[in-house]
C-alpha cells in the first residue's frame, strides 16, 4: 500500500504530521484528531465568509498601517481563493468542535498562510512571511471572528438564496391567484363545507402568506448587520486598533454588498448569538407558513376518484403502473417534511442561544449550522415546490363545479326569497335524502328550477 | 375596608405577618411575596404527593425511635388532611419559585406543623410541640423531598388517570374496529385512492396505537419508582437514619399500591430528574399517536358533501343554524390541540432536564409541572374523545360504497382475467371520461357488466 | 343538600338547563359539558379583548345603521362590563375546545345578551330586546372574531405588561453597568480565565440584549396590528357591511390607543395565525437572552467561599439557617424556569401555526393560550427579577481584586518590557508552583515588585 | 467541454437518459431532477438495510417458491454488495422526497436489477432476467419496505454504535468514580457550597445516568422489532404470499443476529412510526443526561486560577499560546452541542410522526434520517468525550482541599461539641472576616485548633 506523503506542521503544542496536499496546519489537524463525530461540516456559505473576514481585515490592517502592504496582498490573494471555493478541501473540520469555532478560525487562518507562502515561494508549514497568527489573524480573535463569519454568512444566504426563492414562490402564487379569480367554489372551515370562496382568494391567501414571510426576513435582517469583528478575545478590542472595528464593517459591506455595521456593543455581540435565534424564529415561522400551504395543496388534489380533487398537480415521476390519475403530491411531502426540519433546527439554535456564559457563548457552531441549514432547506425546496408543483397546478373545473353545487350552505342565499324556514326545510330534505337542493326544492314546491337558478348564485357570496 | 386579621410567623429571617385564617408560615409567606409571577400552581396531585412523604416520613422516623409516637400521630394526622385535599387552600406557591421546590417543601412542613399544633391546643406559629423543620422534616432536606414527591405525583396521576382513560379510548377503538370489520372501503397513501381495506382494519390501527401507549407507559414507569428520600442535601444522606431510604420506601409504597424503591444511587436522583424526562419522551410519543388518530377521525368526516365523508361523528353542539350535516369535529380539534401542547410541555421538560448542576437540578418545579400538565390534558381529552366522539362515529356506508366502486384502482383485479394492457386500458378511458371501471370496461369491450361484477370483488383484496 | 336553581336557556338544538346565577346560555353550557378538559381557562386579557370586539362591533354597525341606538347602547353597556372585567366570572370555558374558539365567542354574546338584557328589565334567556347571534354577533363570525381578539389581546398583553417590565429590567441593568464601570475584573471564555474586562461592561451587555428584546418586540408588532374581522366565514365578508371593516378597526385603535387596522387579506387573517407564531418566535429569543443573563447572575455570584463568588444577590429567604453567606439564587432559578417554559410553549405555538386547514386554522385556542402565557410569564419575570434580584447586586470587590490578581493572563501586558519569552517562563512558573506572576517574576529575576505594578495595570487592558 | 456518456432508461413515464457508469434507472433519475433539496443523503446503515431487506425478501420468495433460484442467486449477490458498501455511489437521492421514500426504494431495486444483470452478462436498462419491480421489489410496495429499513437501520446503529459507546462511557466514569472515591469535597447545591460529598460519589452519579440510559434503550428496542415488511402498500398484505412477512422477519432476524419480527397490525405499521418516536424521546433523554454531565465537567474544571478548578482535564489542543494551564474544555462543548442537535431533532421527529394520515405516514425519510443522525451523533460524541476527555481527569487535589477547608457548612459538624449558638457565631464570623472556620473559632476561644481538626472531620459527613 502507498503512503500518503506528509510534512510536519507546529504549533505551541509541537509538531504534527499533515498531509503534504493539503494547506491545513497544525491546529486543524489536532481538531481532526479529536473531534471524529458525526459528518457534518461547514457549508460553502461559511468558508466564503471566513473568506472574507481575512481578506477585509488584512485590507483594514493595512490601512491602518499594521501590515505591509506586500503582506496584505498575499493575503488578499489568498483569502480570495477562499472566498471562491477553490480551497474548499482544505475545510475538513466537524461542525461538533470547540464551542467558540476556534479551530475552524485556525483552519482558515492556517489555509491562507500556507497558501499565501506558496505562491510567494515559501515551503508550506514555513509560516513565513504570512504567519497564520500574527499576520492573517491579526488584531482578530476567534472569538469576534467566528461571530462575524455568523453573520456575514448567514445574511448572504438569505439574500442570495432565500430572498430569491421566496420571491419566486410567491409570484407564482400570486399568478395561480389571478388566474383563478373567476373560479368559485366551496369554502371550508373545520374541513367541513362552508360559504363559497374563490380559488383565486384562496390562492391569495397564501400568496399573501409568503409575502409576509418576506416582510420578517426584511424586518430581522437589520440584527444581522452588526459584526462582532473588533471585540477580540473577550469584547473589549485589547490588541486590536481602535478604529479597526468601524473600519472593517466598511469594508466587509463593501465587499459584500450588504449593510453591515460594528456592533456598538461588543460585550452582547460575542457573549450572545441572539440576532441569530431571532433569525431562526423568523425561519420557523416562515415553515408554519409554508407547512399550511403544502397541506392545502395536497389535500386540494387528493383523489383523483374519492379525495377532494379540486385541483390537479404536475405529475413529475411515475404514481402508479396501472392507475392514471394517482399522482402523489411528493413535492408537498418534500416540503412538509423541510418544515419540520427547520422547526426542529430552531429548537436546537434556541437551546444554543440561551447557553452562553460570562463573555462568550459556546454553541456557535451548532447555532450557524442548523441557520443555514434551515436557510438552505427552504430556499432549495420553495424554488422546488414553485417549479415543480405550484406552477402547473391547474383547476379541477367538473369536481369544483360538482362540490359547489352539492353544497347545502347555497341554501342560505333563498333566505330572501322563500324565507328562513322553508330554505331550512329545503337544507334538511337534500341532507337526508341526498339530493341537490335545486331538487330539493322542486320537490317540496317551494320553487322551480329556474327560480332557484336565478335566485342562488355563489357569484354573489364571494 | 375591613382589615385582615394577621398572626406573627417566624423564621431565621425574623418575624413576618401572616393572615390568621392560613396554616402557612414565615417561609411561606416570603415566598409568596417574591414570587409573584404568573397564576400556575402546584395541582392536587402534588399536594396529595407531599401529604404522603410527610405522613410516611414520620411513621418512618417513629419506627426508628428518632421520633416520639405522640408527635408522629400528631404529623400522620395533619398530614392525611393534605392527602385528602382538606388543606389545598393553604398551598398558594407560585410554581415559578425556587428550583428546587423547596418553599413548597416548607410550606408543607408549615402547614402540617400548625394544623398538627392547632389539633394539639398549641396556637399557630407556636412550633410546638411540633417544629416544621425539627419534626415535620426530620431526617429529609427539600432536596431529596421534592424530586421524591415528583414521582409519587407522576407515577400515581399516570396509574389512575392516564392509564385508565388510555384503556376506555383503546377499549372503544377496538369496539369500532369490530362493528367496522366488515366494511370494504379504499385504502388511501398519500392522501390518493389506493387498494381496499376495512373499516374495522383501519380502526384497529388506531386501537393499537393506543396499546402500544399503554406498553410504553409501562416500560417507562418502573424508572418513576426509584425515590430519592434518604438522600438529604447532597445524596450522601447525612443527617439521617441510614435505614431511613430502604424503610420510608417501602411505607410510600404500602400507601401509594405502586412498587416504589429507594432510589439506588441518590446523587443521579437529586442531580438528575431524567426519569421525568424520559416519561416526558413517552408522553409526547402518545401525542403524536393521538394527533394521527384524531386528525383522520375528522378528516374521515370532512363534508358532509364535498369532503371525504366516509364516517359521521356525533353532533354535540350546534354547527350550523341553516345547514344540517355540519358536524365540526370539535372533539378531534381539542384533543389535537392538547397534542400540540404536550409536544410544547416536552421541550420545556427536556430543556429542564438538561440544566443541572453538581448536586442539584433546580428546574424541579418546571420540570414535574409540565409533566402532570400533559398527564392531565392527555388523560382528560382521552375520556373526552372517546366518550364524546369515537364510541358515536358511524360508518356512512353510501358514501364508502360510492368511493370504493368510483375507484380505479380496483382495476388490478381484471389482471388475471383480461390481462394488464386491457386493464390499463379500461382505467385509462375511466379516468379521462370520468366514468365508472365497469362503464368503461363495457364501453371498450373487454367486459360485459356481470363479467365485472364477479371477477372485481374488494373483498378478496383486503 | 341543596340544590341549585336553574333556568333554561335554548339554542338549534333544545333547551339546556343553566344556572340561575350565570349569565351564559345555551352553547356555553354545551361546551361545558363536552370539552371538561385540564384546568386552563382563558385569562383576564382575552376575555377583556372579547368584550372590546362586541363593544366596537355595536358601535360601528350603528354607525352604518345597522344596529338601532338603543340596542347598540344596551350592547355597549354589558361589554364594558366585560372590559372592565365585572363579569369574569361567567367566562367557564375549557381552551381545549372547538378549535376555533366559537364556543367562547357564544360564551361573550351570550353573556352579553343576557346582562343586557337584564338591565332592559328582560328575563335572563329570553334573547330580547338583545339577541346573542343577531346583535351582539352581528356581522360578525366567529371565524373573524376570535383572530381579532387574539390579537388585541397579545398587542395590548406586550404594551401594557411585557415592554413595561422589560424596560424596567433594562433600566435596572443600564444603572448597575453605570455603578460598576470602574470595576475591572477577569474575563471569562469557556469558563477559562481571560483578559480583563469590567463588571459595568458585563453588565453593559445584559443591558443591550434587553433592548434588543424591546428592538424585536417593536419589529413584530405590526403584524398584530392587522385585524381580521369583516373577514366573517371563510375571509370574503359575506354577511357584513363592505365598510365594516375598515371602520371597526378603527373604533378598535381608538378604543385600544393601539394603531390596529383592517388586515389586508382576509383569507390569510383566518386560515392562518402566523403572526402569533412570528411574536412567539420573538418571545423565545426574549428567553434566549434571559437565560443567558439570569444564569451569569448565579454563577458570578456562587460560593459563597467555594465558587466564582464576584458578586452578591439580595438574601431574600433563608439560604442556611446555620451557614451564613448561602444565599440560593432563586430570582435567577425562577427566570431560567420560566425561560425554559416560554421555549416550550412556542413549540405548542409552532405547530399549531402550522396546522390550519383550507379556510381556517382551528388551533386558535392553543395558540393564543400559549402566547399570552409567556407574555404573562416573562413580564412577572422580569419584574420579579429586576425588583428582588438585580437591584440589589453588589460587587464583592475582594473576591474580583483577588481573581484578577491571581490571572495568568495578565502575564500579556508584560510582552513589551521582558519580551515574550520571558513573560511565557513567569507564567508556567507561576502555574505550577501556584505563585502569582509578580512573585514568579521576582524569583526568576526578570523583573522587580515595583517594575510588576508599573507595567501591569489592568485598566489599560479593558 | 466532455460530454459524460449516457444509457436510456426507462419507466412508465418514458425514457430518460442516466449517466453509464452508474447502475440506477429512471425512477432514481427523476427524483434527482425534481428534488434538488440540500446536501442530506441517506446514511451507509440506511443503505445496509435496504440490501438486507431486498437480500431477505428474495430468499424468502425463493423458499415460498415465487421466485427462480436463479434470479434469487442474481439478487442475493447484488443485494449483498449493497450490504457491504459496495454501491453506495450509486444512492444519489436527496433525504428531501416523496415522503414514503418510493424513490429510495426504486434506487435499491433499480441499483440491484442492474448490477445483477450486468453480473448476469446483461446490458444496464435492460430489465432482464431481473426486473427492479417484478423481481427485486417482488411481493413488496415501498410502503413496507421503507418502514423496515427504518427499523432495520435504527436498531443496527443502536447496537452497534451507540450502546458500545455508551457502555465505554459508562465504564470510564466508573473507573474514575473508583479512582475518586476518597477524594473528599464540597457539595453544591443552587451552585453554592453545601455539605461534602465525595468526588467518587459525583462520578457514580454520572455512571448512573448512563447506565440508566443504556436501560431505556433497551426497554424502547423492542418497538423496533417489528417489522412492516407483508403489508405491502396498505397494511391489508395484498399480492404478497401470506406466510411472508413471517418468514422474512425471521430470515432478517438471522441476517442481523436482532431479534426482529413482523409486526403483529400492519396498519399501524405503515400508518404510523410511533415506534421511532419512542426511540427519539429515548434519544433526548440521553441528551439531556449528557448535557448535565458534560456541563459539570466543564464547571469542575474552569479556571485555572478564578474558576472553581477542581478537576483537570487533557490538555489536546493549544488553549492560549502564552497562558499555561487554560484549556479549554473543547469535549464537553462539542457534547453539549451535540446534544442540543439531538434535543432539536427529536421536535422534528415528533412533528413528522403526528402528521401520517390514513394509511400511511409520509415524513419517513425525515424521521429516519433525524433518528439515525442523533444515534451517530450520540456515539460519536460518547466515544470522543470518553476518550478525549473523561479518561483523562485528575482531581486537582490541592484546590479541592482548600475549597473544603474554607467551606462554612464544615461548622454544622461542631454542633455536638460547642453546640449550635457557638457554632452560628464561629460562622458568621469567619464569614464576615473571611477567616477559615477553624481561624474564627479559635479567635472566639470556642475551641483550640486542636479540638477544631479532631471534631471537623469532613470522611463522617459523606
Amino acid at each position: 500500500m502507498e503512503t500518503k506523503k506528509t510534512r510536519l506542521e507546529s504549533d505551541s503544542m509541537g509538531d504534527i504530521e499533515v498531509e503534504s496536499s493539503r494547506y491545513w496546519g497544525a491546529q486543524t489537524q489536532r481538531s481532526l484528531q479529536y473531534f471524529s463525530i458525526g459528518h457534518d461540516k461547514f457549508p460553502r456559505e461559511m468558508i466564503r465568509a471566513l473568506g472574507i473576514v481575512k481578506k477585509t481585515s488584512a485590507i483594514t490592517n493595512a490601512e491602518l498601517g499594521l501590515l505591509e502592504e506586500s503582506k496584505k496582498n498575499l493575503i488578499v490573494k489568498a483569502a480570495t481563493e477562499v472566498i471562491e471555493g477553490l480551497l474548499d478541501d482544505h475545510f475538513p473540520l466537524s461542525i461538533w468542535q470547540t464551542g467558540s469555532g476556534t479551530q475552524t478560525n485556525m483552519n482558515v487562518n492556517e489555509v491562507i498562510a500556507n497558501r499565501a507562502n506558496e505562491m510567494f515561494g515559501s515551503p508550506l508549514g514555513s509560516k513565513s512571511p504570512i504567519h497564520p497568527n500574527d499576520d492573517v489573524n491579526k488584531g482578530q480573535s476567534s472569538n469576534d471572528v467566528f461571530p462575524t463569519v455568523m453573520h456575514i454568512a448567514a445574511a448572504e444566504s438569505i439574500y442570495n438564496n432565500l430572498i430569491p426563492n421566496l420571491k419566486l414562490l410567491e409570484s407564482t402564487l400570486k399568478e395561480k391567484s389571478n388566474q383563478f379569480q373567476d373560479i368559485i367554489k366551496i369554502g371550508r372551515t373545520h374541513l367541513q363545507d362552508a360559504t363559497p370562496i374563490t380559488l383565486g382568494q384562496e390562492f391569495s391567501g397564501y400568496a399573501k402568506q409568503i409575502s409576509y414571510s418576506l416582510d420578517r426576513l426584511g424586518s430581522a435582517l437589520p440584527s444581522l448587520y452588526r459584526l462582532a469583528l473588533g471585540g477580540t478575545a473577550v469584547g473589549t478590542g485589547l490588541n486590536t486598533h481602535p478604529n479597526f472595528s468601524v473600519k472593517v464593517a466598511n469594508v466587509i459591506a463593501k465587499e459584500t454588498g450588504i449593510p453591515f455595521v460594528t456592533a456598538p456593543n461588543k460585550f452582547e455581540a460575542l457573549a450572545a448569538n441572539d440576532s441569530l435565534v431571532e433569525i431562526s424564529g423568523v425561519l420557523k415561522t416562515i415553515a408554519a407558513s409554508l407547512m399550511k400551504i403544502a397541506n392545502d395543496v395536497r389535500w386540494l388534489s387528493s383523489g383523483p376518484r374519492s379525495g377532494i380533487g379540486e385541483i390537479t398537480i404536475p405529475e413529475n415521476e411515475p404514481g402508479s403502473s396501472i392507475m392514471p390519475g394517482k399522482v402523489n403530491p411528493t413535492q408537498s411531502e418534500a416540503l412538509t417534511m423541510v418544515c419540520a426540519q427547520v422547526m426542529g433546527n430552531d429548537v436546537a439554535v434556541t437551546i444554543g442561544g440561551a447557553s452562553g456564559n460570562f463573555e462568550l457563548n459556546v454553541f456557535k457552531p451548532l447555532i450557524i449550522f442548523n441557520v443555514l441549514n434551515s436557510i438552505r432547506l427552504l430556499s432549495d425546496s420553495c424554488h422546488s415546490f414553485a417549479k415543480h408543483c405550484v406552477v402547473g397546478i391547474k383547476p379541477n373545473l367538473e369536481k369544483i363545479k360538482t362540490n359547489l353545487e352539492n353544497s347545502l350552505m347555497l341554501v342560505t342565499a333563498l333566505n330572501p326569497h322563500i324565507g328562513y324556514d322553508k330554505a331550512a326545510k329545503i337544507a334538511k330534505l337534500a341532507y337526508t335524502e341526498n339530493l341537490s337542493l335545486k331538487e330539493a326544492g322542486v320537490k317540496l314546491g317551494f320553487l322551480s328550477a329556474e327560480e332557484y337558478d336565478l335566485w342562488v348564485d355563489p357569484k354573489k357570496m364571494i
